[in-house]
């Protein structure tokens, strides 16, 4: 992307009436530009005491890159005058497209087009700018105080000015970026561009975004997967709630899970580690860039103080962080390290001894990390203020630190006790010996936690998304709507599902009938189109345990639905009524944004009550299968809580494996797929889909084949 | 307490081979002391320059207060040196008491008793001192850096370094502080002696506390109680897990609740603020201070940009925070105020126009003041790092933002985007203009959450603790270790607890013959004490519907119990079976800290799986006890969720409120009570206890009547 590293850059709408002109001449003077900087105004010659030339032909040497404040009608012009004059990228500033309306998104889609005709990258519209802080070029609106300090981070930010909040932070912090680019309203380049630039580009170990929302998902994702693949961490506040979906969806598992809580899935399925926070991202990100990340949760803690012991436990629990204990020999070895009064166990404290022997630090860090029980080390001590009254003492002990970190076989990270911005000393200091204090314990576990997050994220990658010209079996031809629970069980039943022993009866006599020749206790259901939640109408009956009940159930079931005029039955369907171990709720719902989701939960009140559900995008194997119910709340109920027998994890497995196939194949046809119950039964026996209900697509044309 | 106000100090144990002296002496020095300082060291004349003192009986004046650095075997001494000198206050920093086994602890009794007899106020020992901000007394072992700025909050803390953190994080944020007390070892002096201190001074508005373990509970919860009806918040950090109770508790409702569950329920009834780390203690604190707290949760937010928005609904998702939106009313004058292209809606984005329009901010907090719909404004804004251009615009829009804020008839408080030190500039600016910003959107959206649980508090403070002198009924003389469920439930009707209709039968005859009169179905169940859990020997049959299945059920139970060699059998219950709306878990156990804890869970897989449980410490209210169930996640099922009755809540409140009495009147005789299930039946209807289990203390002498 040739936008982020112009020679020559053109400030088309310069004036000094302007708060953004005055801002990026200043950023381009004083923050180390290397480049020719040019102002355009049509009929000012002279601004800041700079000559301004009338258009960009005016320029006498060729430009690179354009950023554009004039206003919004003249915006399509300059654009015309880059094509003229070669100019090859754009950034512009300029507002009034997508935002205001549909008059705005019809001049945005004006200007793509024309970029794309002329061959001009386009960064915005109503965007903030850019910083490449390695080729210091700070295009960038706002005033930014200097220096611009070089590092691995690149950030991406629909909100421009959260950009100037989070580069102080990082200077305040000794935390070098490599880059910051405000995309505004995505009209050409989006979020997704700039994270495969950015995974592309050596000088960027981690990409971080700040996105109120996704603007292309099946983009973002193919984006996440190369940066997950190339161990570019993708770290991503994503803020604001998407918007309800517009479809109605019959079944209710479509209404256990909010859109956000799909963001969640999606993200932590493809590896994409979510912060809440400004500040957790910028310590999250610049924990990764500089010591990388763990290969498991497994961490051994020493601090410098007794009161940081407890504070980092309690901060570490609920999170990706284990605490495990020493090793009897590791103790051994502390035991002789540490002052007779100091207690060898994880977490550590070195104990107050080590203001007079900061060599003790380096020796319990050796100590720790040569037992082979840890995947990480943190670290509890604080940056320096200032130089002191011994500095050739802090300098052997920062360089002491360093190597320790350096040299330990694990992951080893520092964090500071308390969040307090670096002293222009401790700046320097920490920044010559290639050291990062996590800001205080709070961020400092945080970003620890993210970092074991993504280890698993890189040792688990999601399966390849499935391709396209999938095909439903043939016999869901022109099949539309809310589909029959018999005919949604024949489908189930094509793709491995399996069903318990069931009749589809044309009356109340031949029901009694079957239910004598399954066995009892029988369930007998209403089958009709028209009925989505058959309990809501009396449709459902449960232990029937003689011929005559069903009789006399049946007959009951059909004058109640008629008197509800729900229209003409197709049936009643008997089945033997199984005991299982569990109850399961498994489906699939349309996104708006990510498509069709697959969702688990355990039955009854972990679903309607706790909206307790799990959710990924198909297609899944088997491991992740069992990755979703190991996320339930409700999980014990399915290993076997207090006596119970373990239900068959593996049978349910395979079930949403199937489903997740099953979505794959109908693709934009299928609005929700509801198998509720699955029956889980013990270990070894399967699972049961006691019910189905599949909508599809009322009027959707299906172009691929199928009808033969 | 005379012991923070000291018009002379002396220094005992000074000498120049210690850090603690030079440090300390550097304090008395550099940060405005206005008192005498004296070294005292038996054998060096002359240290730091300064003429030393063999002993306190050489100091020409009378001194208020020794702080204490000798070797642990001349504690004592100078204990006696001070009862001769009259000094009536002493610091220890010395260490090797209670922290370092029996023989310490013995050493510490004996200082105590002596402190106590000689009428001297003993500060740790193993502690690091304190700091009198207002007053200018640094008394503190390590090394402050100037200044000491006053200020409204005082801290406590069981760690005294943590206070160098905490004291370096409020001075960055130009925060005052009051106090600062490092309380070590708690021999004399504990944290609720300082917390009562510090609710009776007139200068200190808030206390925060940094705590590892609650030396004395009852203690503890005295003062916070005085806090609480001073209206001086009490924020504590409590870090660390308490260690398991050490005895053991037959009834498995004791399990429900780790001895940290305790300390939260136990706080939250209390009105103590819980927060999980120094920063978001230091920001707690400075928001109670600088700002008070809501009468509500209804919060306007006003940023002045977009991203903001979105970053605060977020982050206020989960807490006490409501953003309800502005009335139509509001709406319109919103509309009025803001450019064309912004939306008057809640959080609100006064739009990029306050660059030029800094009085917007002002307008929009008095427009969204006015409406009557909130309790809170939070105004997201950041604090100026430099005068800039103009500074005396900058000026006028401070004083401007500080009117505002002061003029508001509701709670107001600003953040600021990111968490950044202020500059020199911007502490002298906030400092002047009596402003205080929340260190970013994160910490700041905590801290008014806790604001807002504050308020509620204060409206809802607890029932006094229960008097001594309290007897159980003298049905319950001469019980002792676990109690029958016949003999408990007498005493739980004692109580006003209901009972399901039911007989103990001596045998399978009675039982069947019971169970023709109660009426079918029952359940059956075996009486014997040495049998707790009667399931899980067989001991319990539901839904028996006739006398002929009674009378079998009977016989194979008493059977298989003489099989397990369950001893003699009291008899066997028969209860008619009552299908209830819901099961709930109620009960009491014994904290090891906090005395009788009341417990409330829903029955099955919430307290089994999910641990979902609700703790009080008794006595409660009716409305405490209605507040209980409001807090279990599975509340729904309680009110009526997807067409099931609404549970009768009342009764059930009205069987915890009971059960808190009982626990009061039984006190430290009361082991465990379990009342599980709790049948609650739909409104109107009732509760049932069916099944109690009472553990009583097996040793205990009660000697406090009862005995007739």
């Amino acid at each position: 992307m040739s936008l982020l590293s112009p020679r020559s850059v053109a400030l088309v709408g310069a004036t000094e009436a302007s708060i953004w002109s005055a801002n990026l001449i200043a950023n381009f003077t004083d923050l180390g530009y290397t480049g020719h900087l040019h102002l355009v105004h049509p009929d000012r010659p002279v601004q800041f005491g700079r000559p301004c030339h009338p258009d960009l032909a005016a320029i006498p040497e060729p430009v690179d890159h354009a950023y554009v404040m004039t206003g919004t009608g003249a915006a399509l012009g300059v654009i015309e005058q880059c094509g003229r004059s070669g100019v090859r990228s754009v950034t512009m500033l300029t507002a009034g497209f997508r935002e205001v309306g549909p008059e705005g998104e019809l001049r945005e889609a004006k200007l793509v087009a024309r970029c794309q005709e002329l061959g001009i990258e386009l960064l915005g519209p109503n965007c903030l700018g850019f910083v490449n802080v390695h080729d210091r070029v700070p295009a960038y609106g706002l005033l930014l105080a200097a220096p611009l300090q070089p590092g691995a981070t690149a950030l991406i930010s629909q909100s421009g000015a959260m950009l100037l909040h989070f580069h102080r932070m990082s200077q305040q912090r000794a935390i070098g970026l490599a880059h910051m680019v405000s995309i505004g309203n995505e009209a050409m380049l989006g979020a997704d561009h700039f994270i495969r630039e950015f995974v592309g580009r050596p000088e960027v170990r981690v990409v971080g975004a700040l996105l109120e929302g996704i603007r292309n998902p099946g983009g973002f994702l193919e984006a996440a997967a190369l940066a997950l693949a190339a161990g570019k961490p993708l770290v991503v506040l994503k803020v604001g709630r998407s918007p309800a979906g517009t479809r109605s969806v019959a079944a209710h598992t479509g209404s256990l899970a909010g859109a956000d809580a799909v963001v969640d899935a999606v993200f932590r399925q493809h590896g994409v580690i979510r912060v809440r926070s400004l500040e957790e991202l910028l310590e999250t990100c610049a924990l990764l860039a500089a010591r990388g990340w763990p290969e498991g949760g497994r961490t051994a803690v020493i601090t410098t103080s007794g009161g940081a012991c407890g504070l980092v436990a309690d901060l570490a629990q609920g999170t990706a962080i284990e605490l495990p204990d020493f090793a009897p020999a590791t103790k051994a070895r502390l035991a002789a390290l540490l002052p007779v009064f100091g207690t060898p166990q994880n977490p550590l404290d070195t104990t107050g001894v080590i203001v007079n022997q900061p060599e003790l630090l380096g020796a319990c860090i050796e100590a720790a990390a040569a037992e082979d029980g840890y995947d990480a080390l943190l670290i509890n001590t604080d940056p320096p203020r200032e130089p002191g009254p011994a500095p050739a003492a802090l300098e052997e002990r920062l360089a002491g630190l360093a190597r320790a970190l350096d040299s330990a076989p694990v992951f080893a990270g520092l964090a500071a006790t308390a969040a307090v911005d670096l002293t222009p000393f401790g700046r320097e200091t920490v920044t010559r010996h290639g050291l990062h204090f996590g800001n205080g314990l709070e961020l400092g576990v945080r970003a620890l936690a993210h970092a074991i997050e993504y280890g698993h994220a890189r040792r688990h990658p999601p399966r390849p998304a499935g391709r396209g010209g999938r095909h439903p079996p043939p016999l869901a031809d022109g099949w539309q709507g809310t589909v029959s629970e018999t005919a949604a069980k024949r489908l189930l039943e094509a793709y491995g599902v399996r069903i318990p022993p069931e009749w589809l009866a044309a009356g109340p006599a031949e029901a009694a009938q079957a239910a004598a020749e399954l066995g009892f206790p029988v369930v007998l259901k209403v089958q009709s189109p028209a009925i989505s939640h058959k309990t809501e109408v009396g449709g459902v009956r449960l232990g029937l345990a003689s011929s005559g009940e069903v009789q006399a159930a049946a007959e009951a079931m059909l004058e109640s639905v008629a008197e509800l005029g729900l229209g003409p039955v197709e049936g009643l369907l008997v089945a033997r009524q199984v005991e299982p171990v569990a109850e399961l709720v498994a489906g699939i719902f349309r996104d708006p944004q990510f498509g069709p989701v697959l969702v688990a939960g355990l039955g009854g009140v972990f679903v309607e009550v706790l909206q307790d559900a799990s959710l990924r995008l198909p297609p899944i194997a088997h491991s992740d299968a069992l990755g979703m119910l190991g996320e339930l709340r409700g999980v014990a109920v399915l290993e076997g809580a207090r006596g119970r027998p373990a239900a068959d994890l593996d049978a349910v497995a395979e079930v949403l494996v199937a489903l997740g196939e099953l979505a794959l194949d109908f693709g934009d046809r299928l609005l929700a797929l509801d198998v509720n119950p699955l029956l889980v039964l013990a270990a070894g026996e399967g699972a049961l889909a006691a019910d189905a209900l599949l909508v599809l697509d009322a009027t959707h044309q299906h172009l691929e084949g199928g009808k033969t």
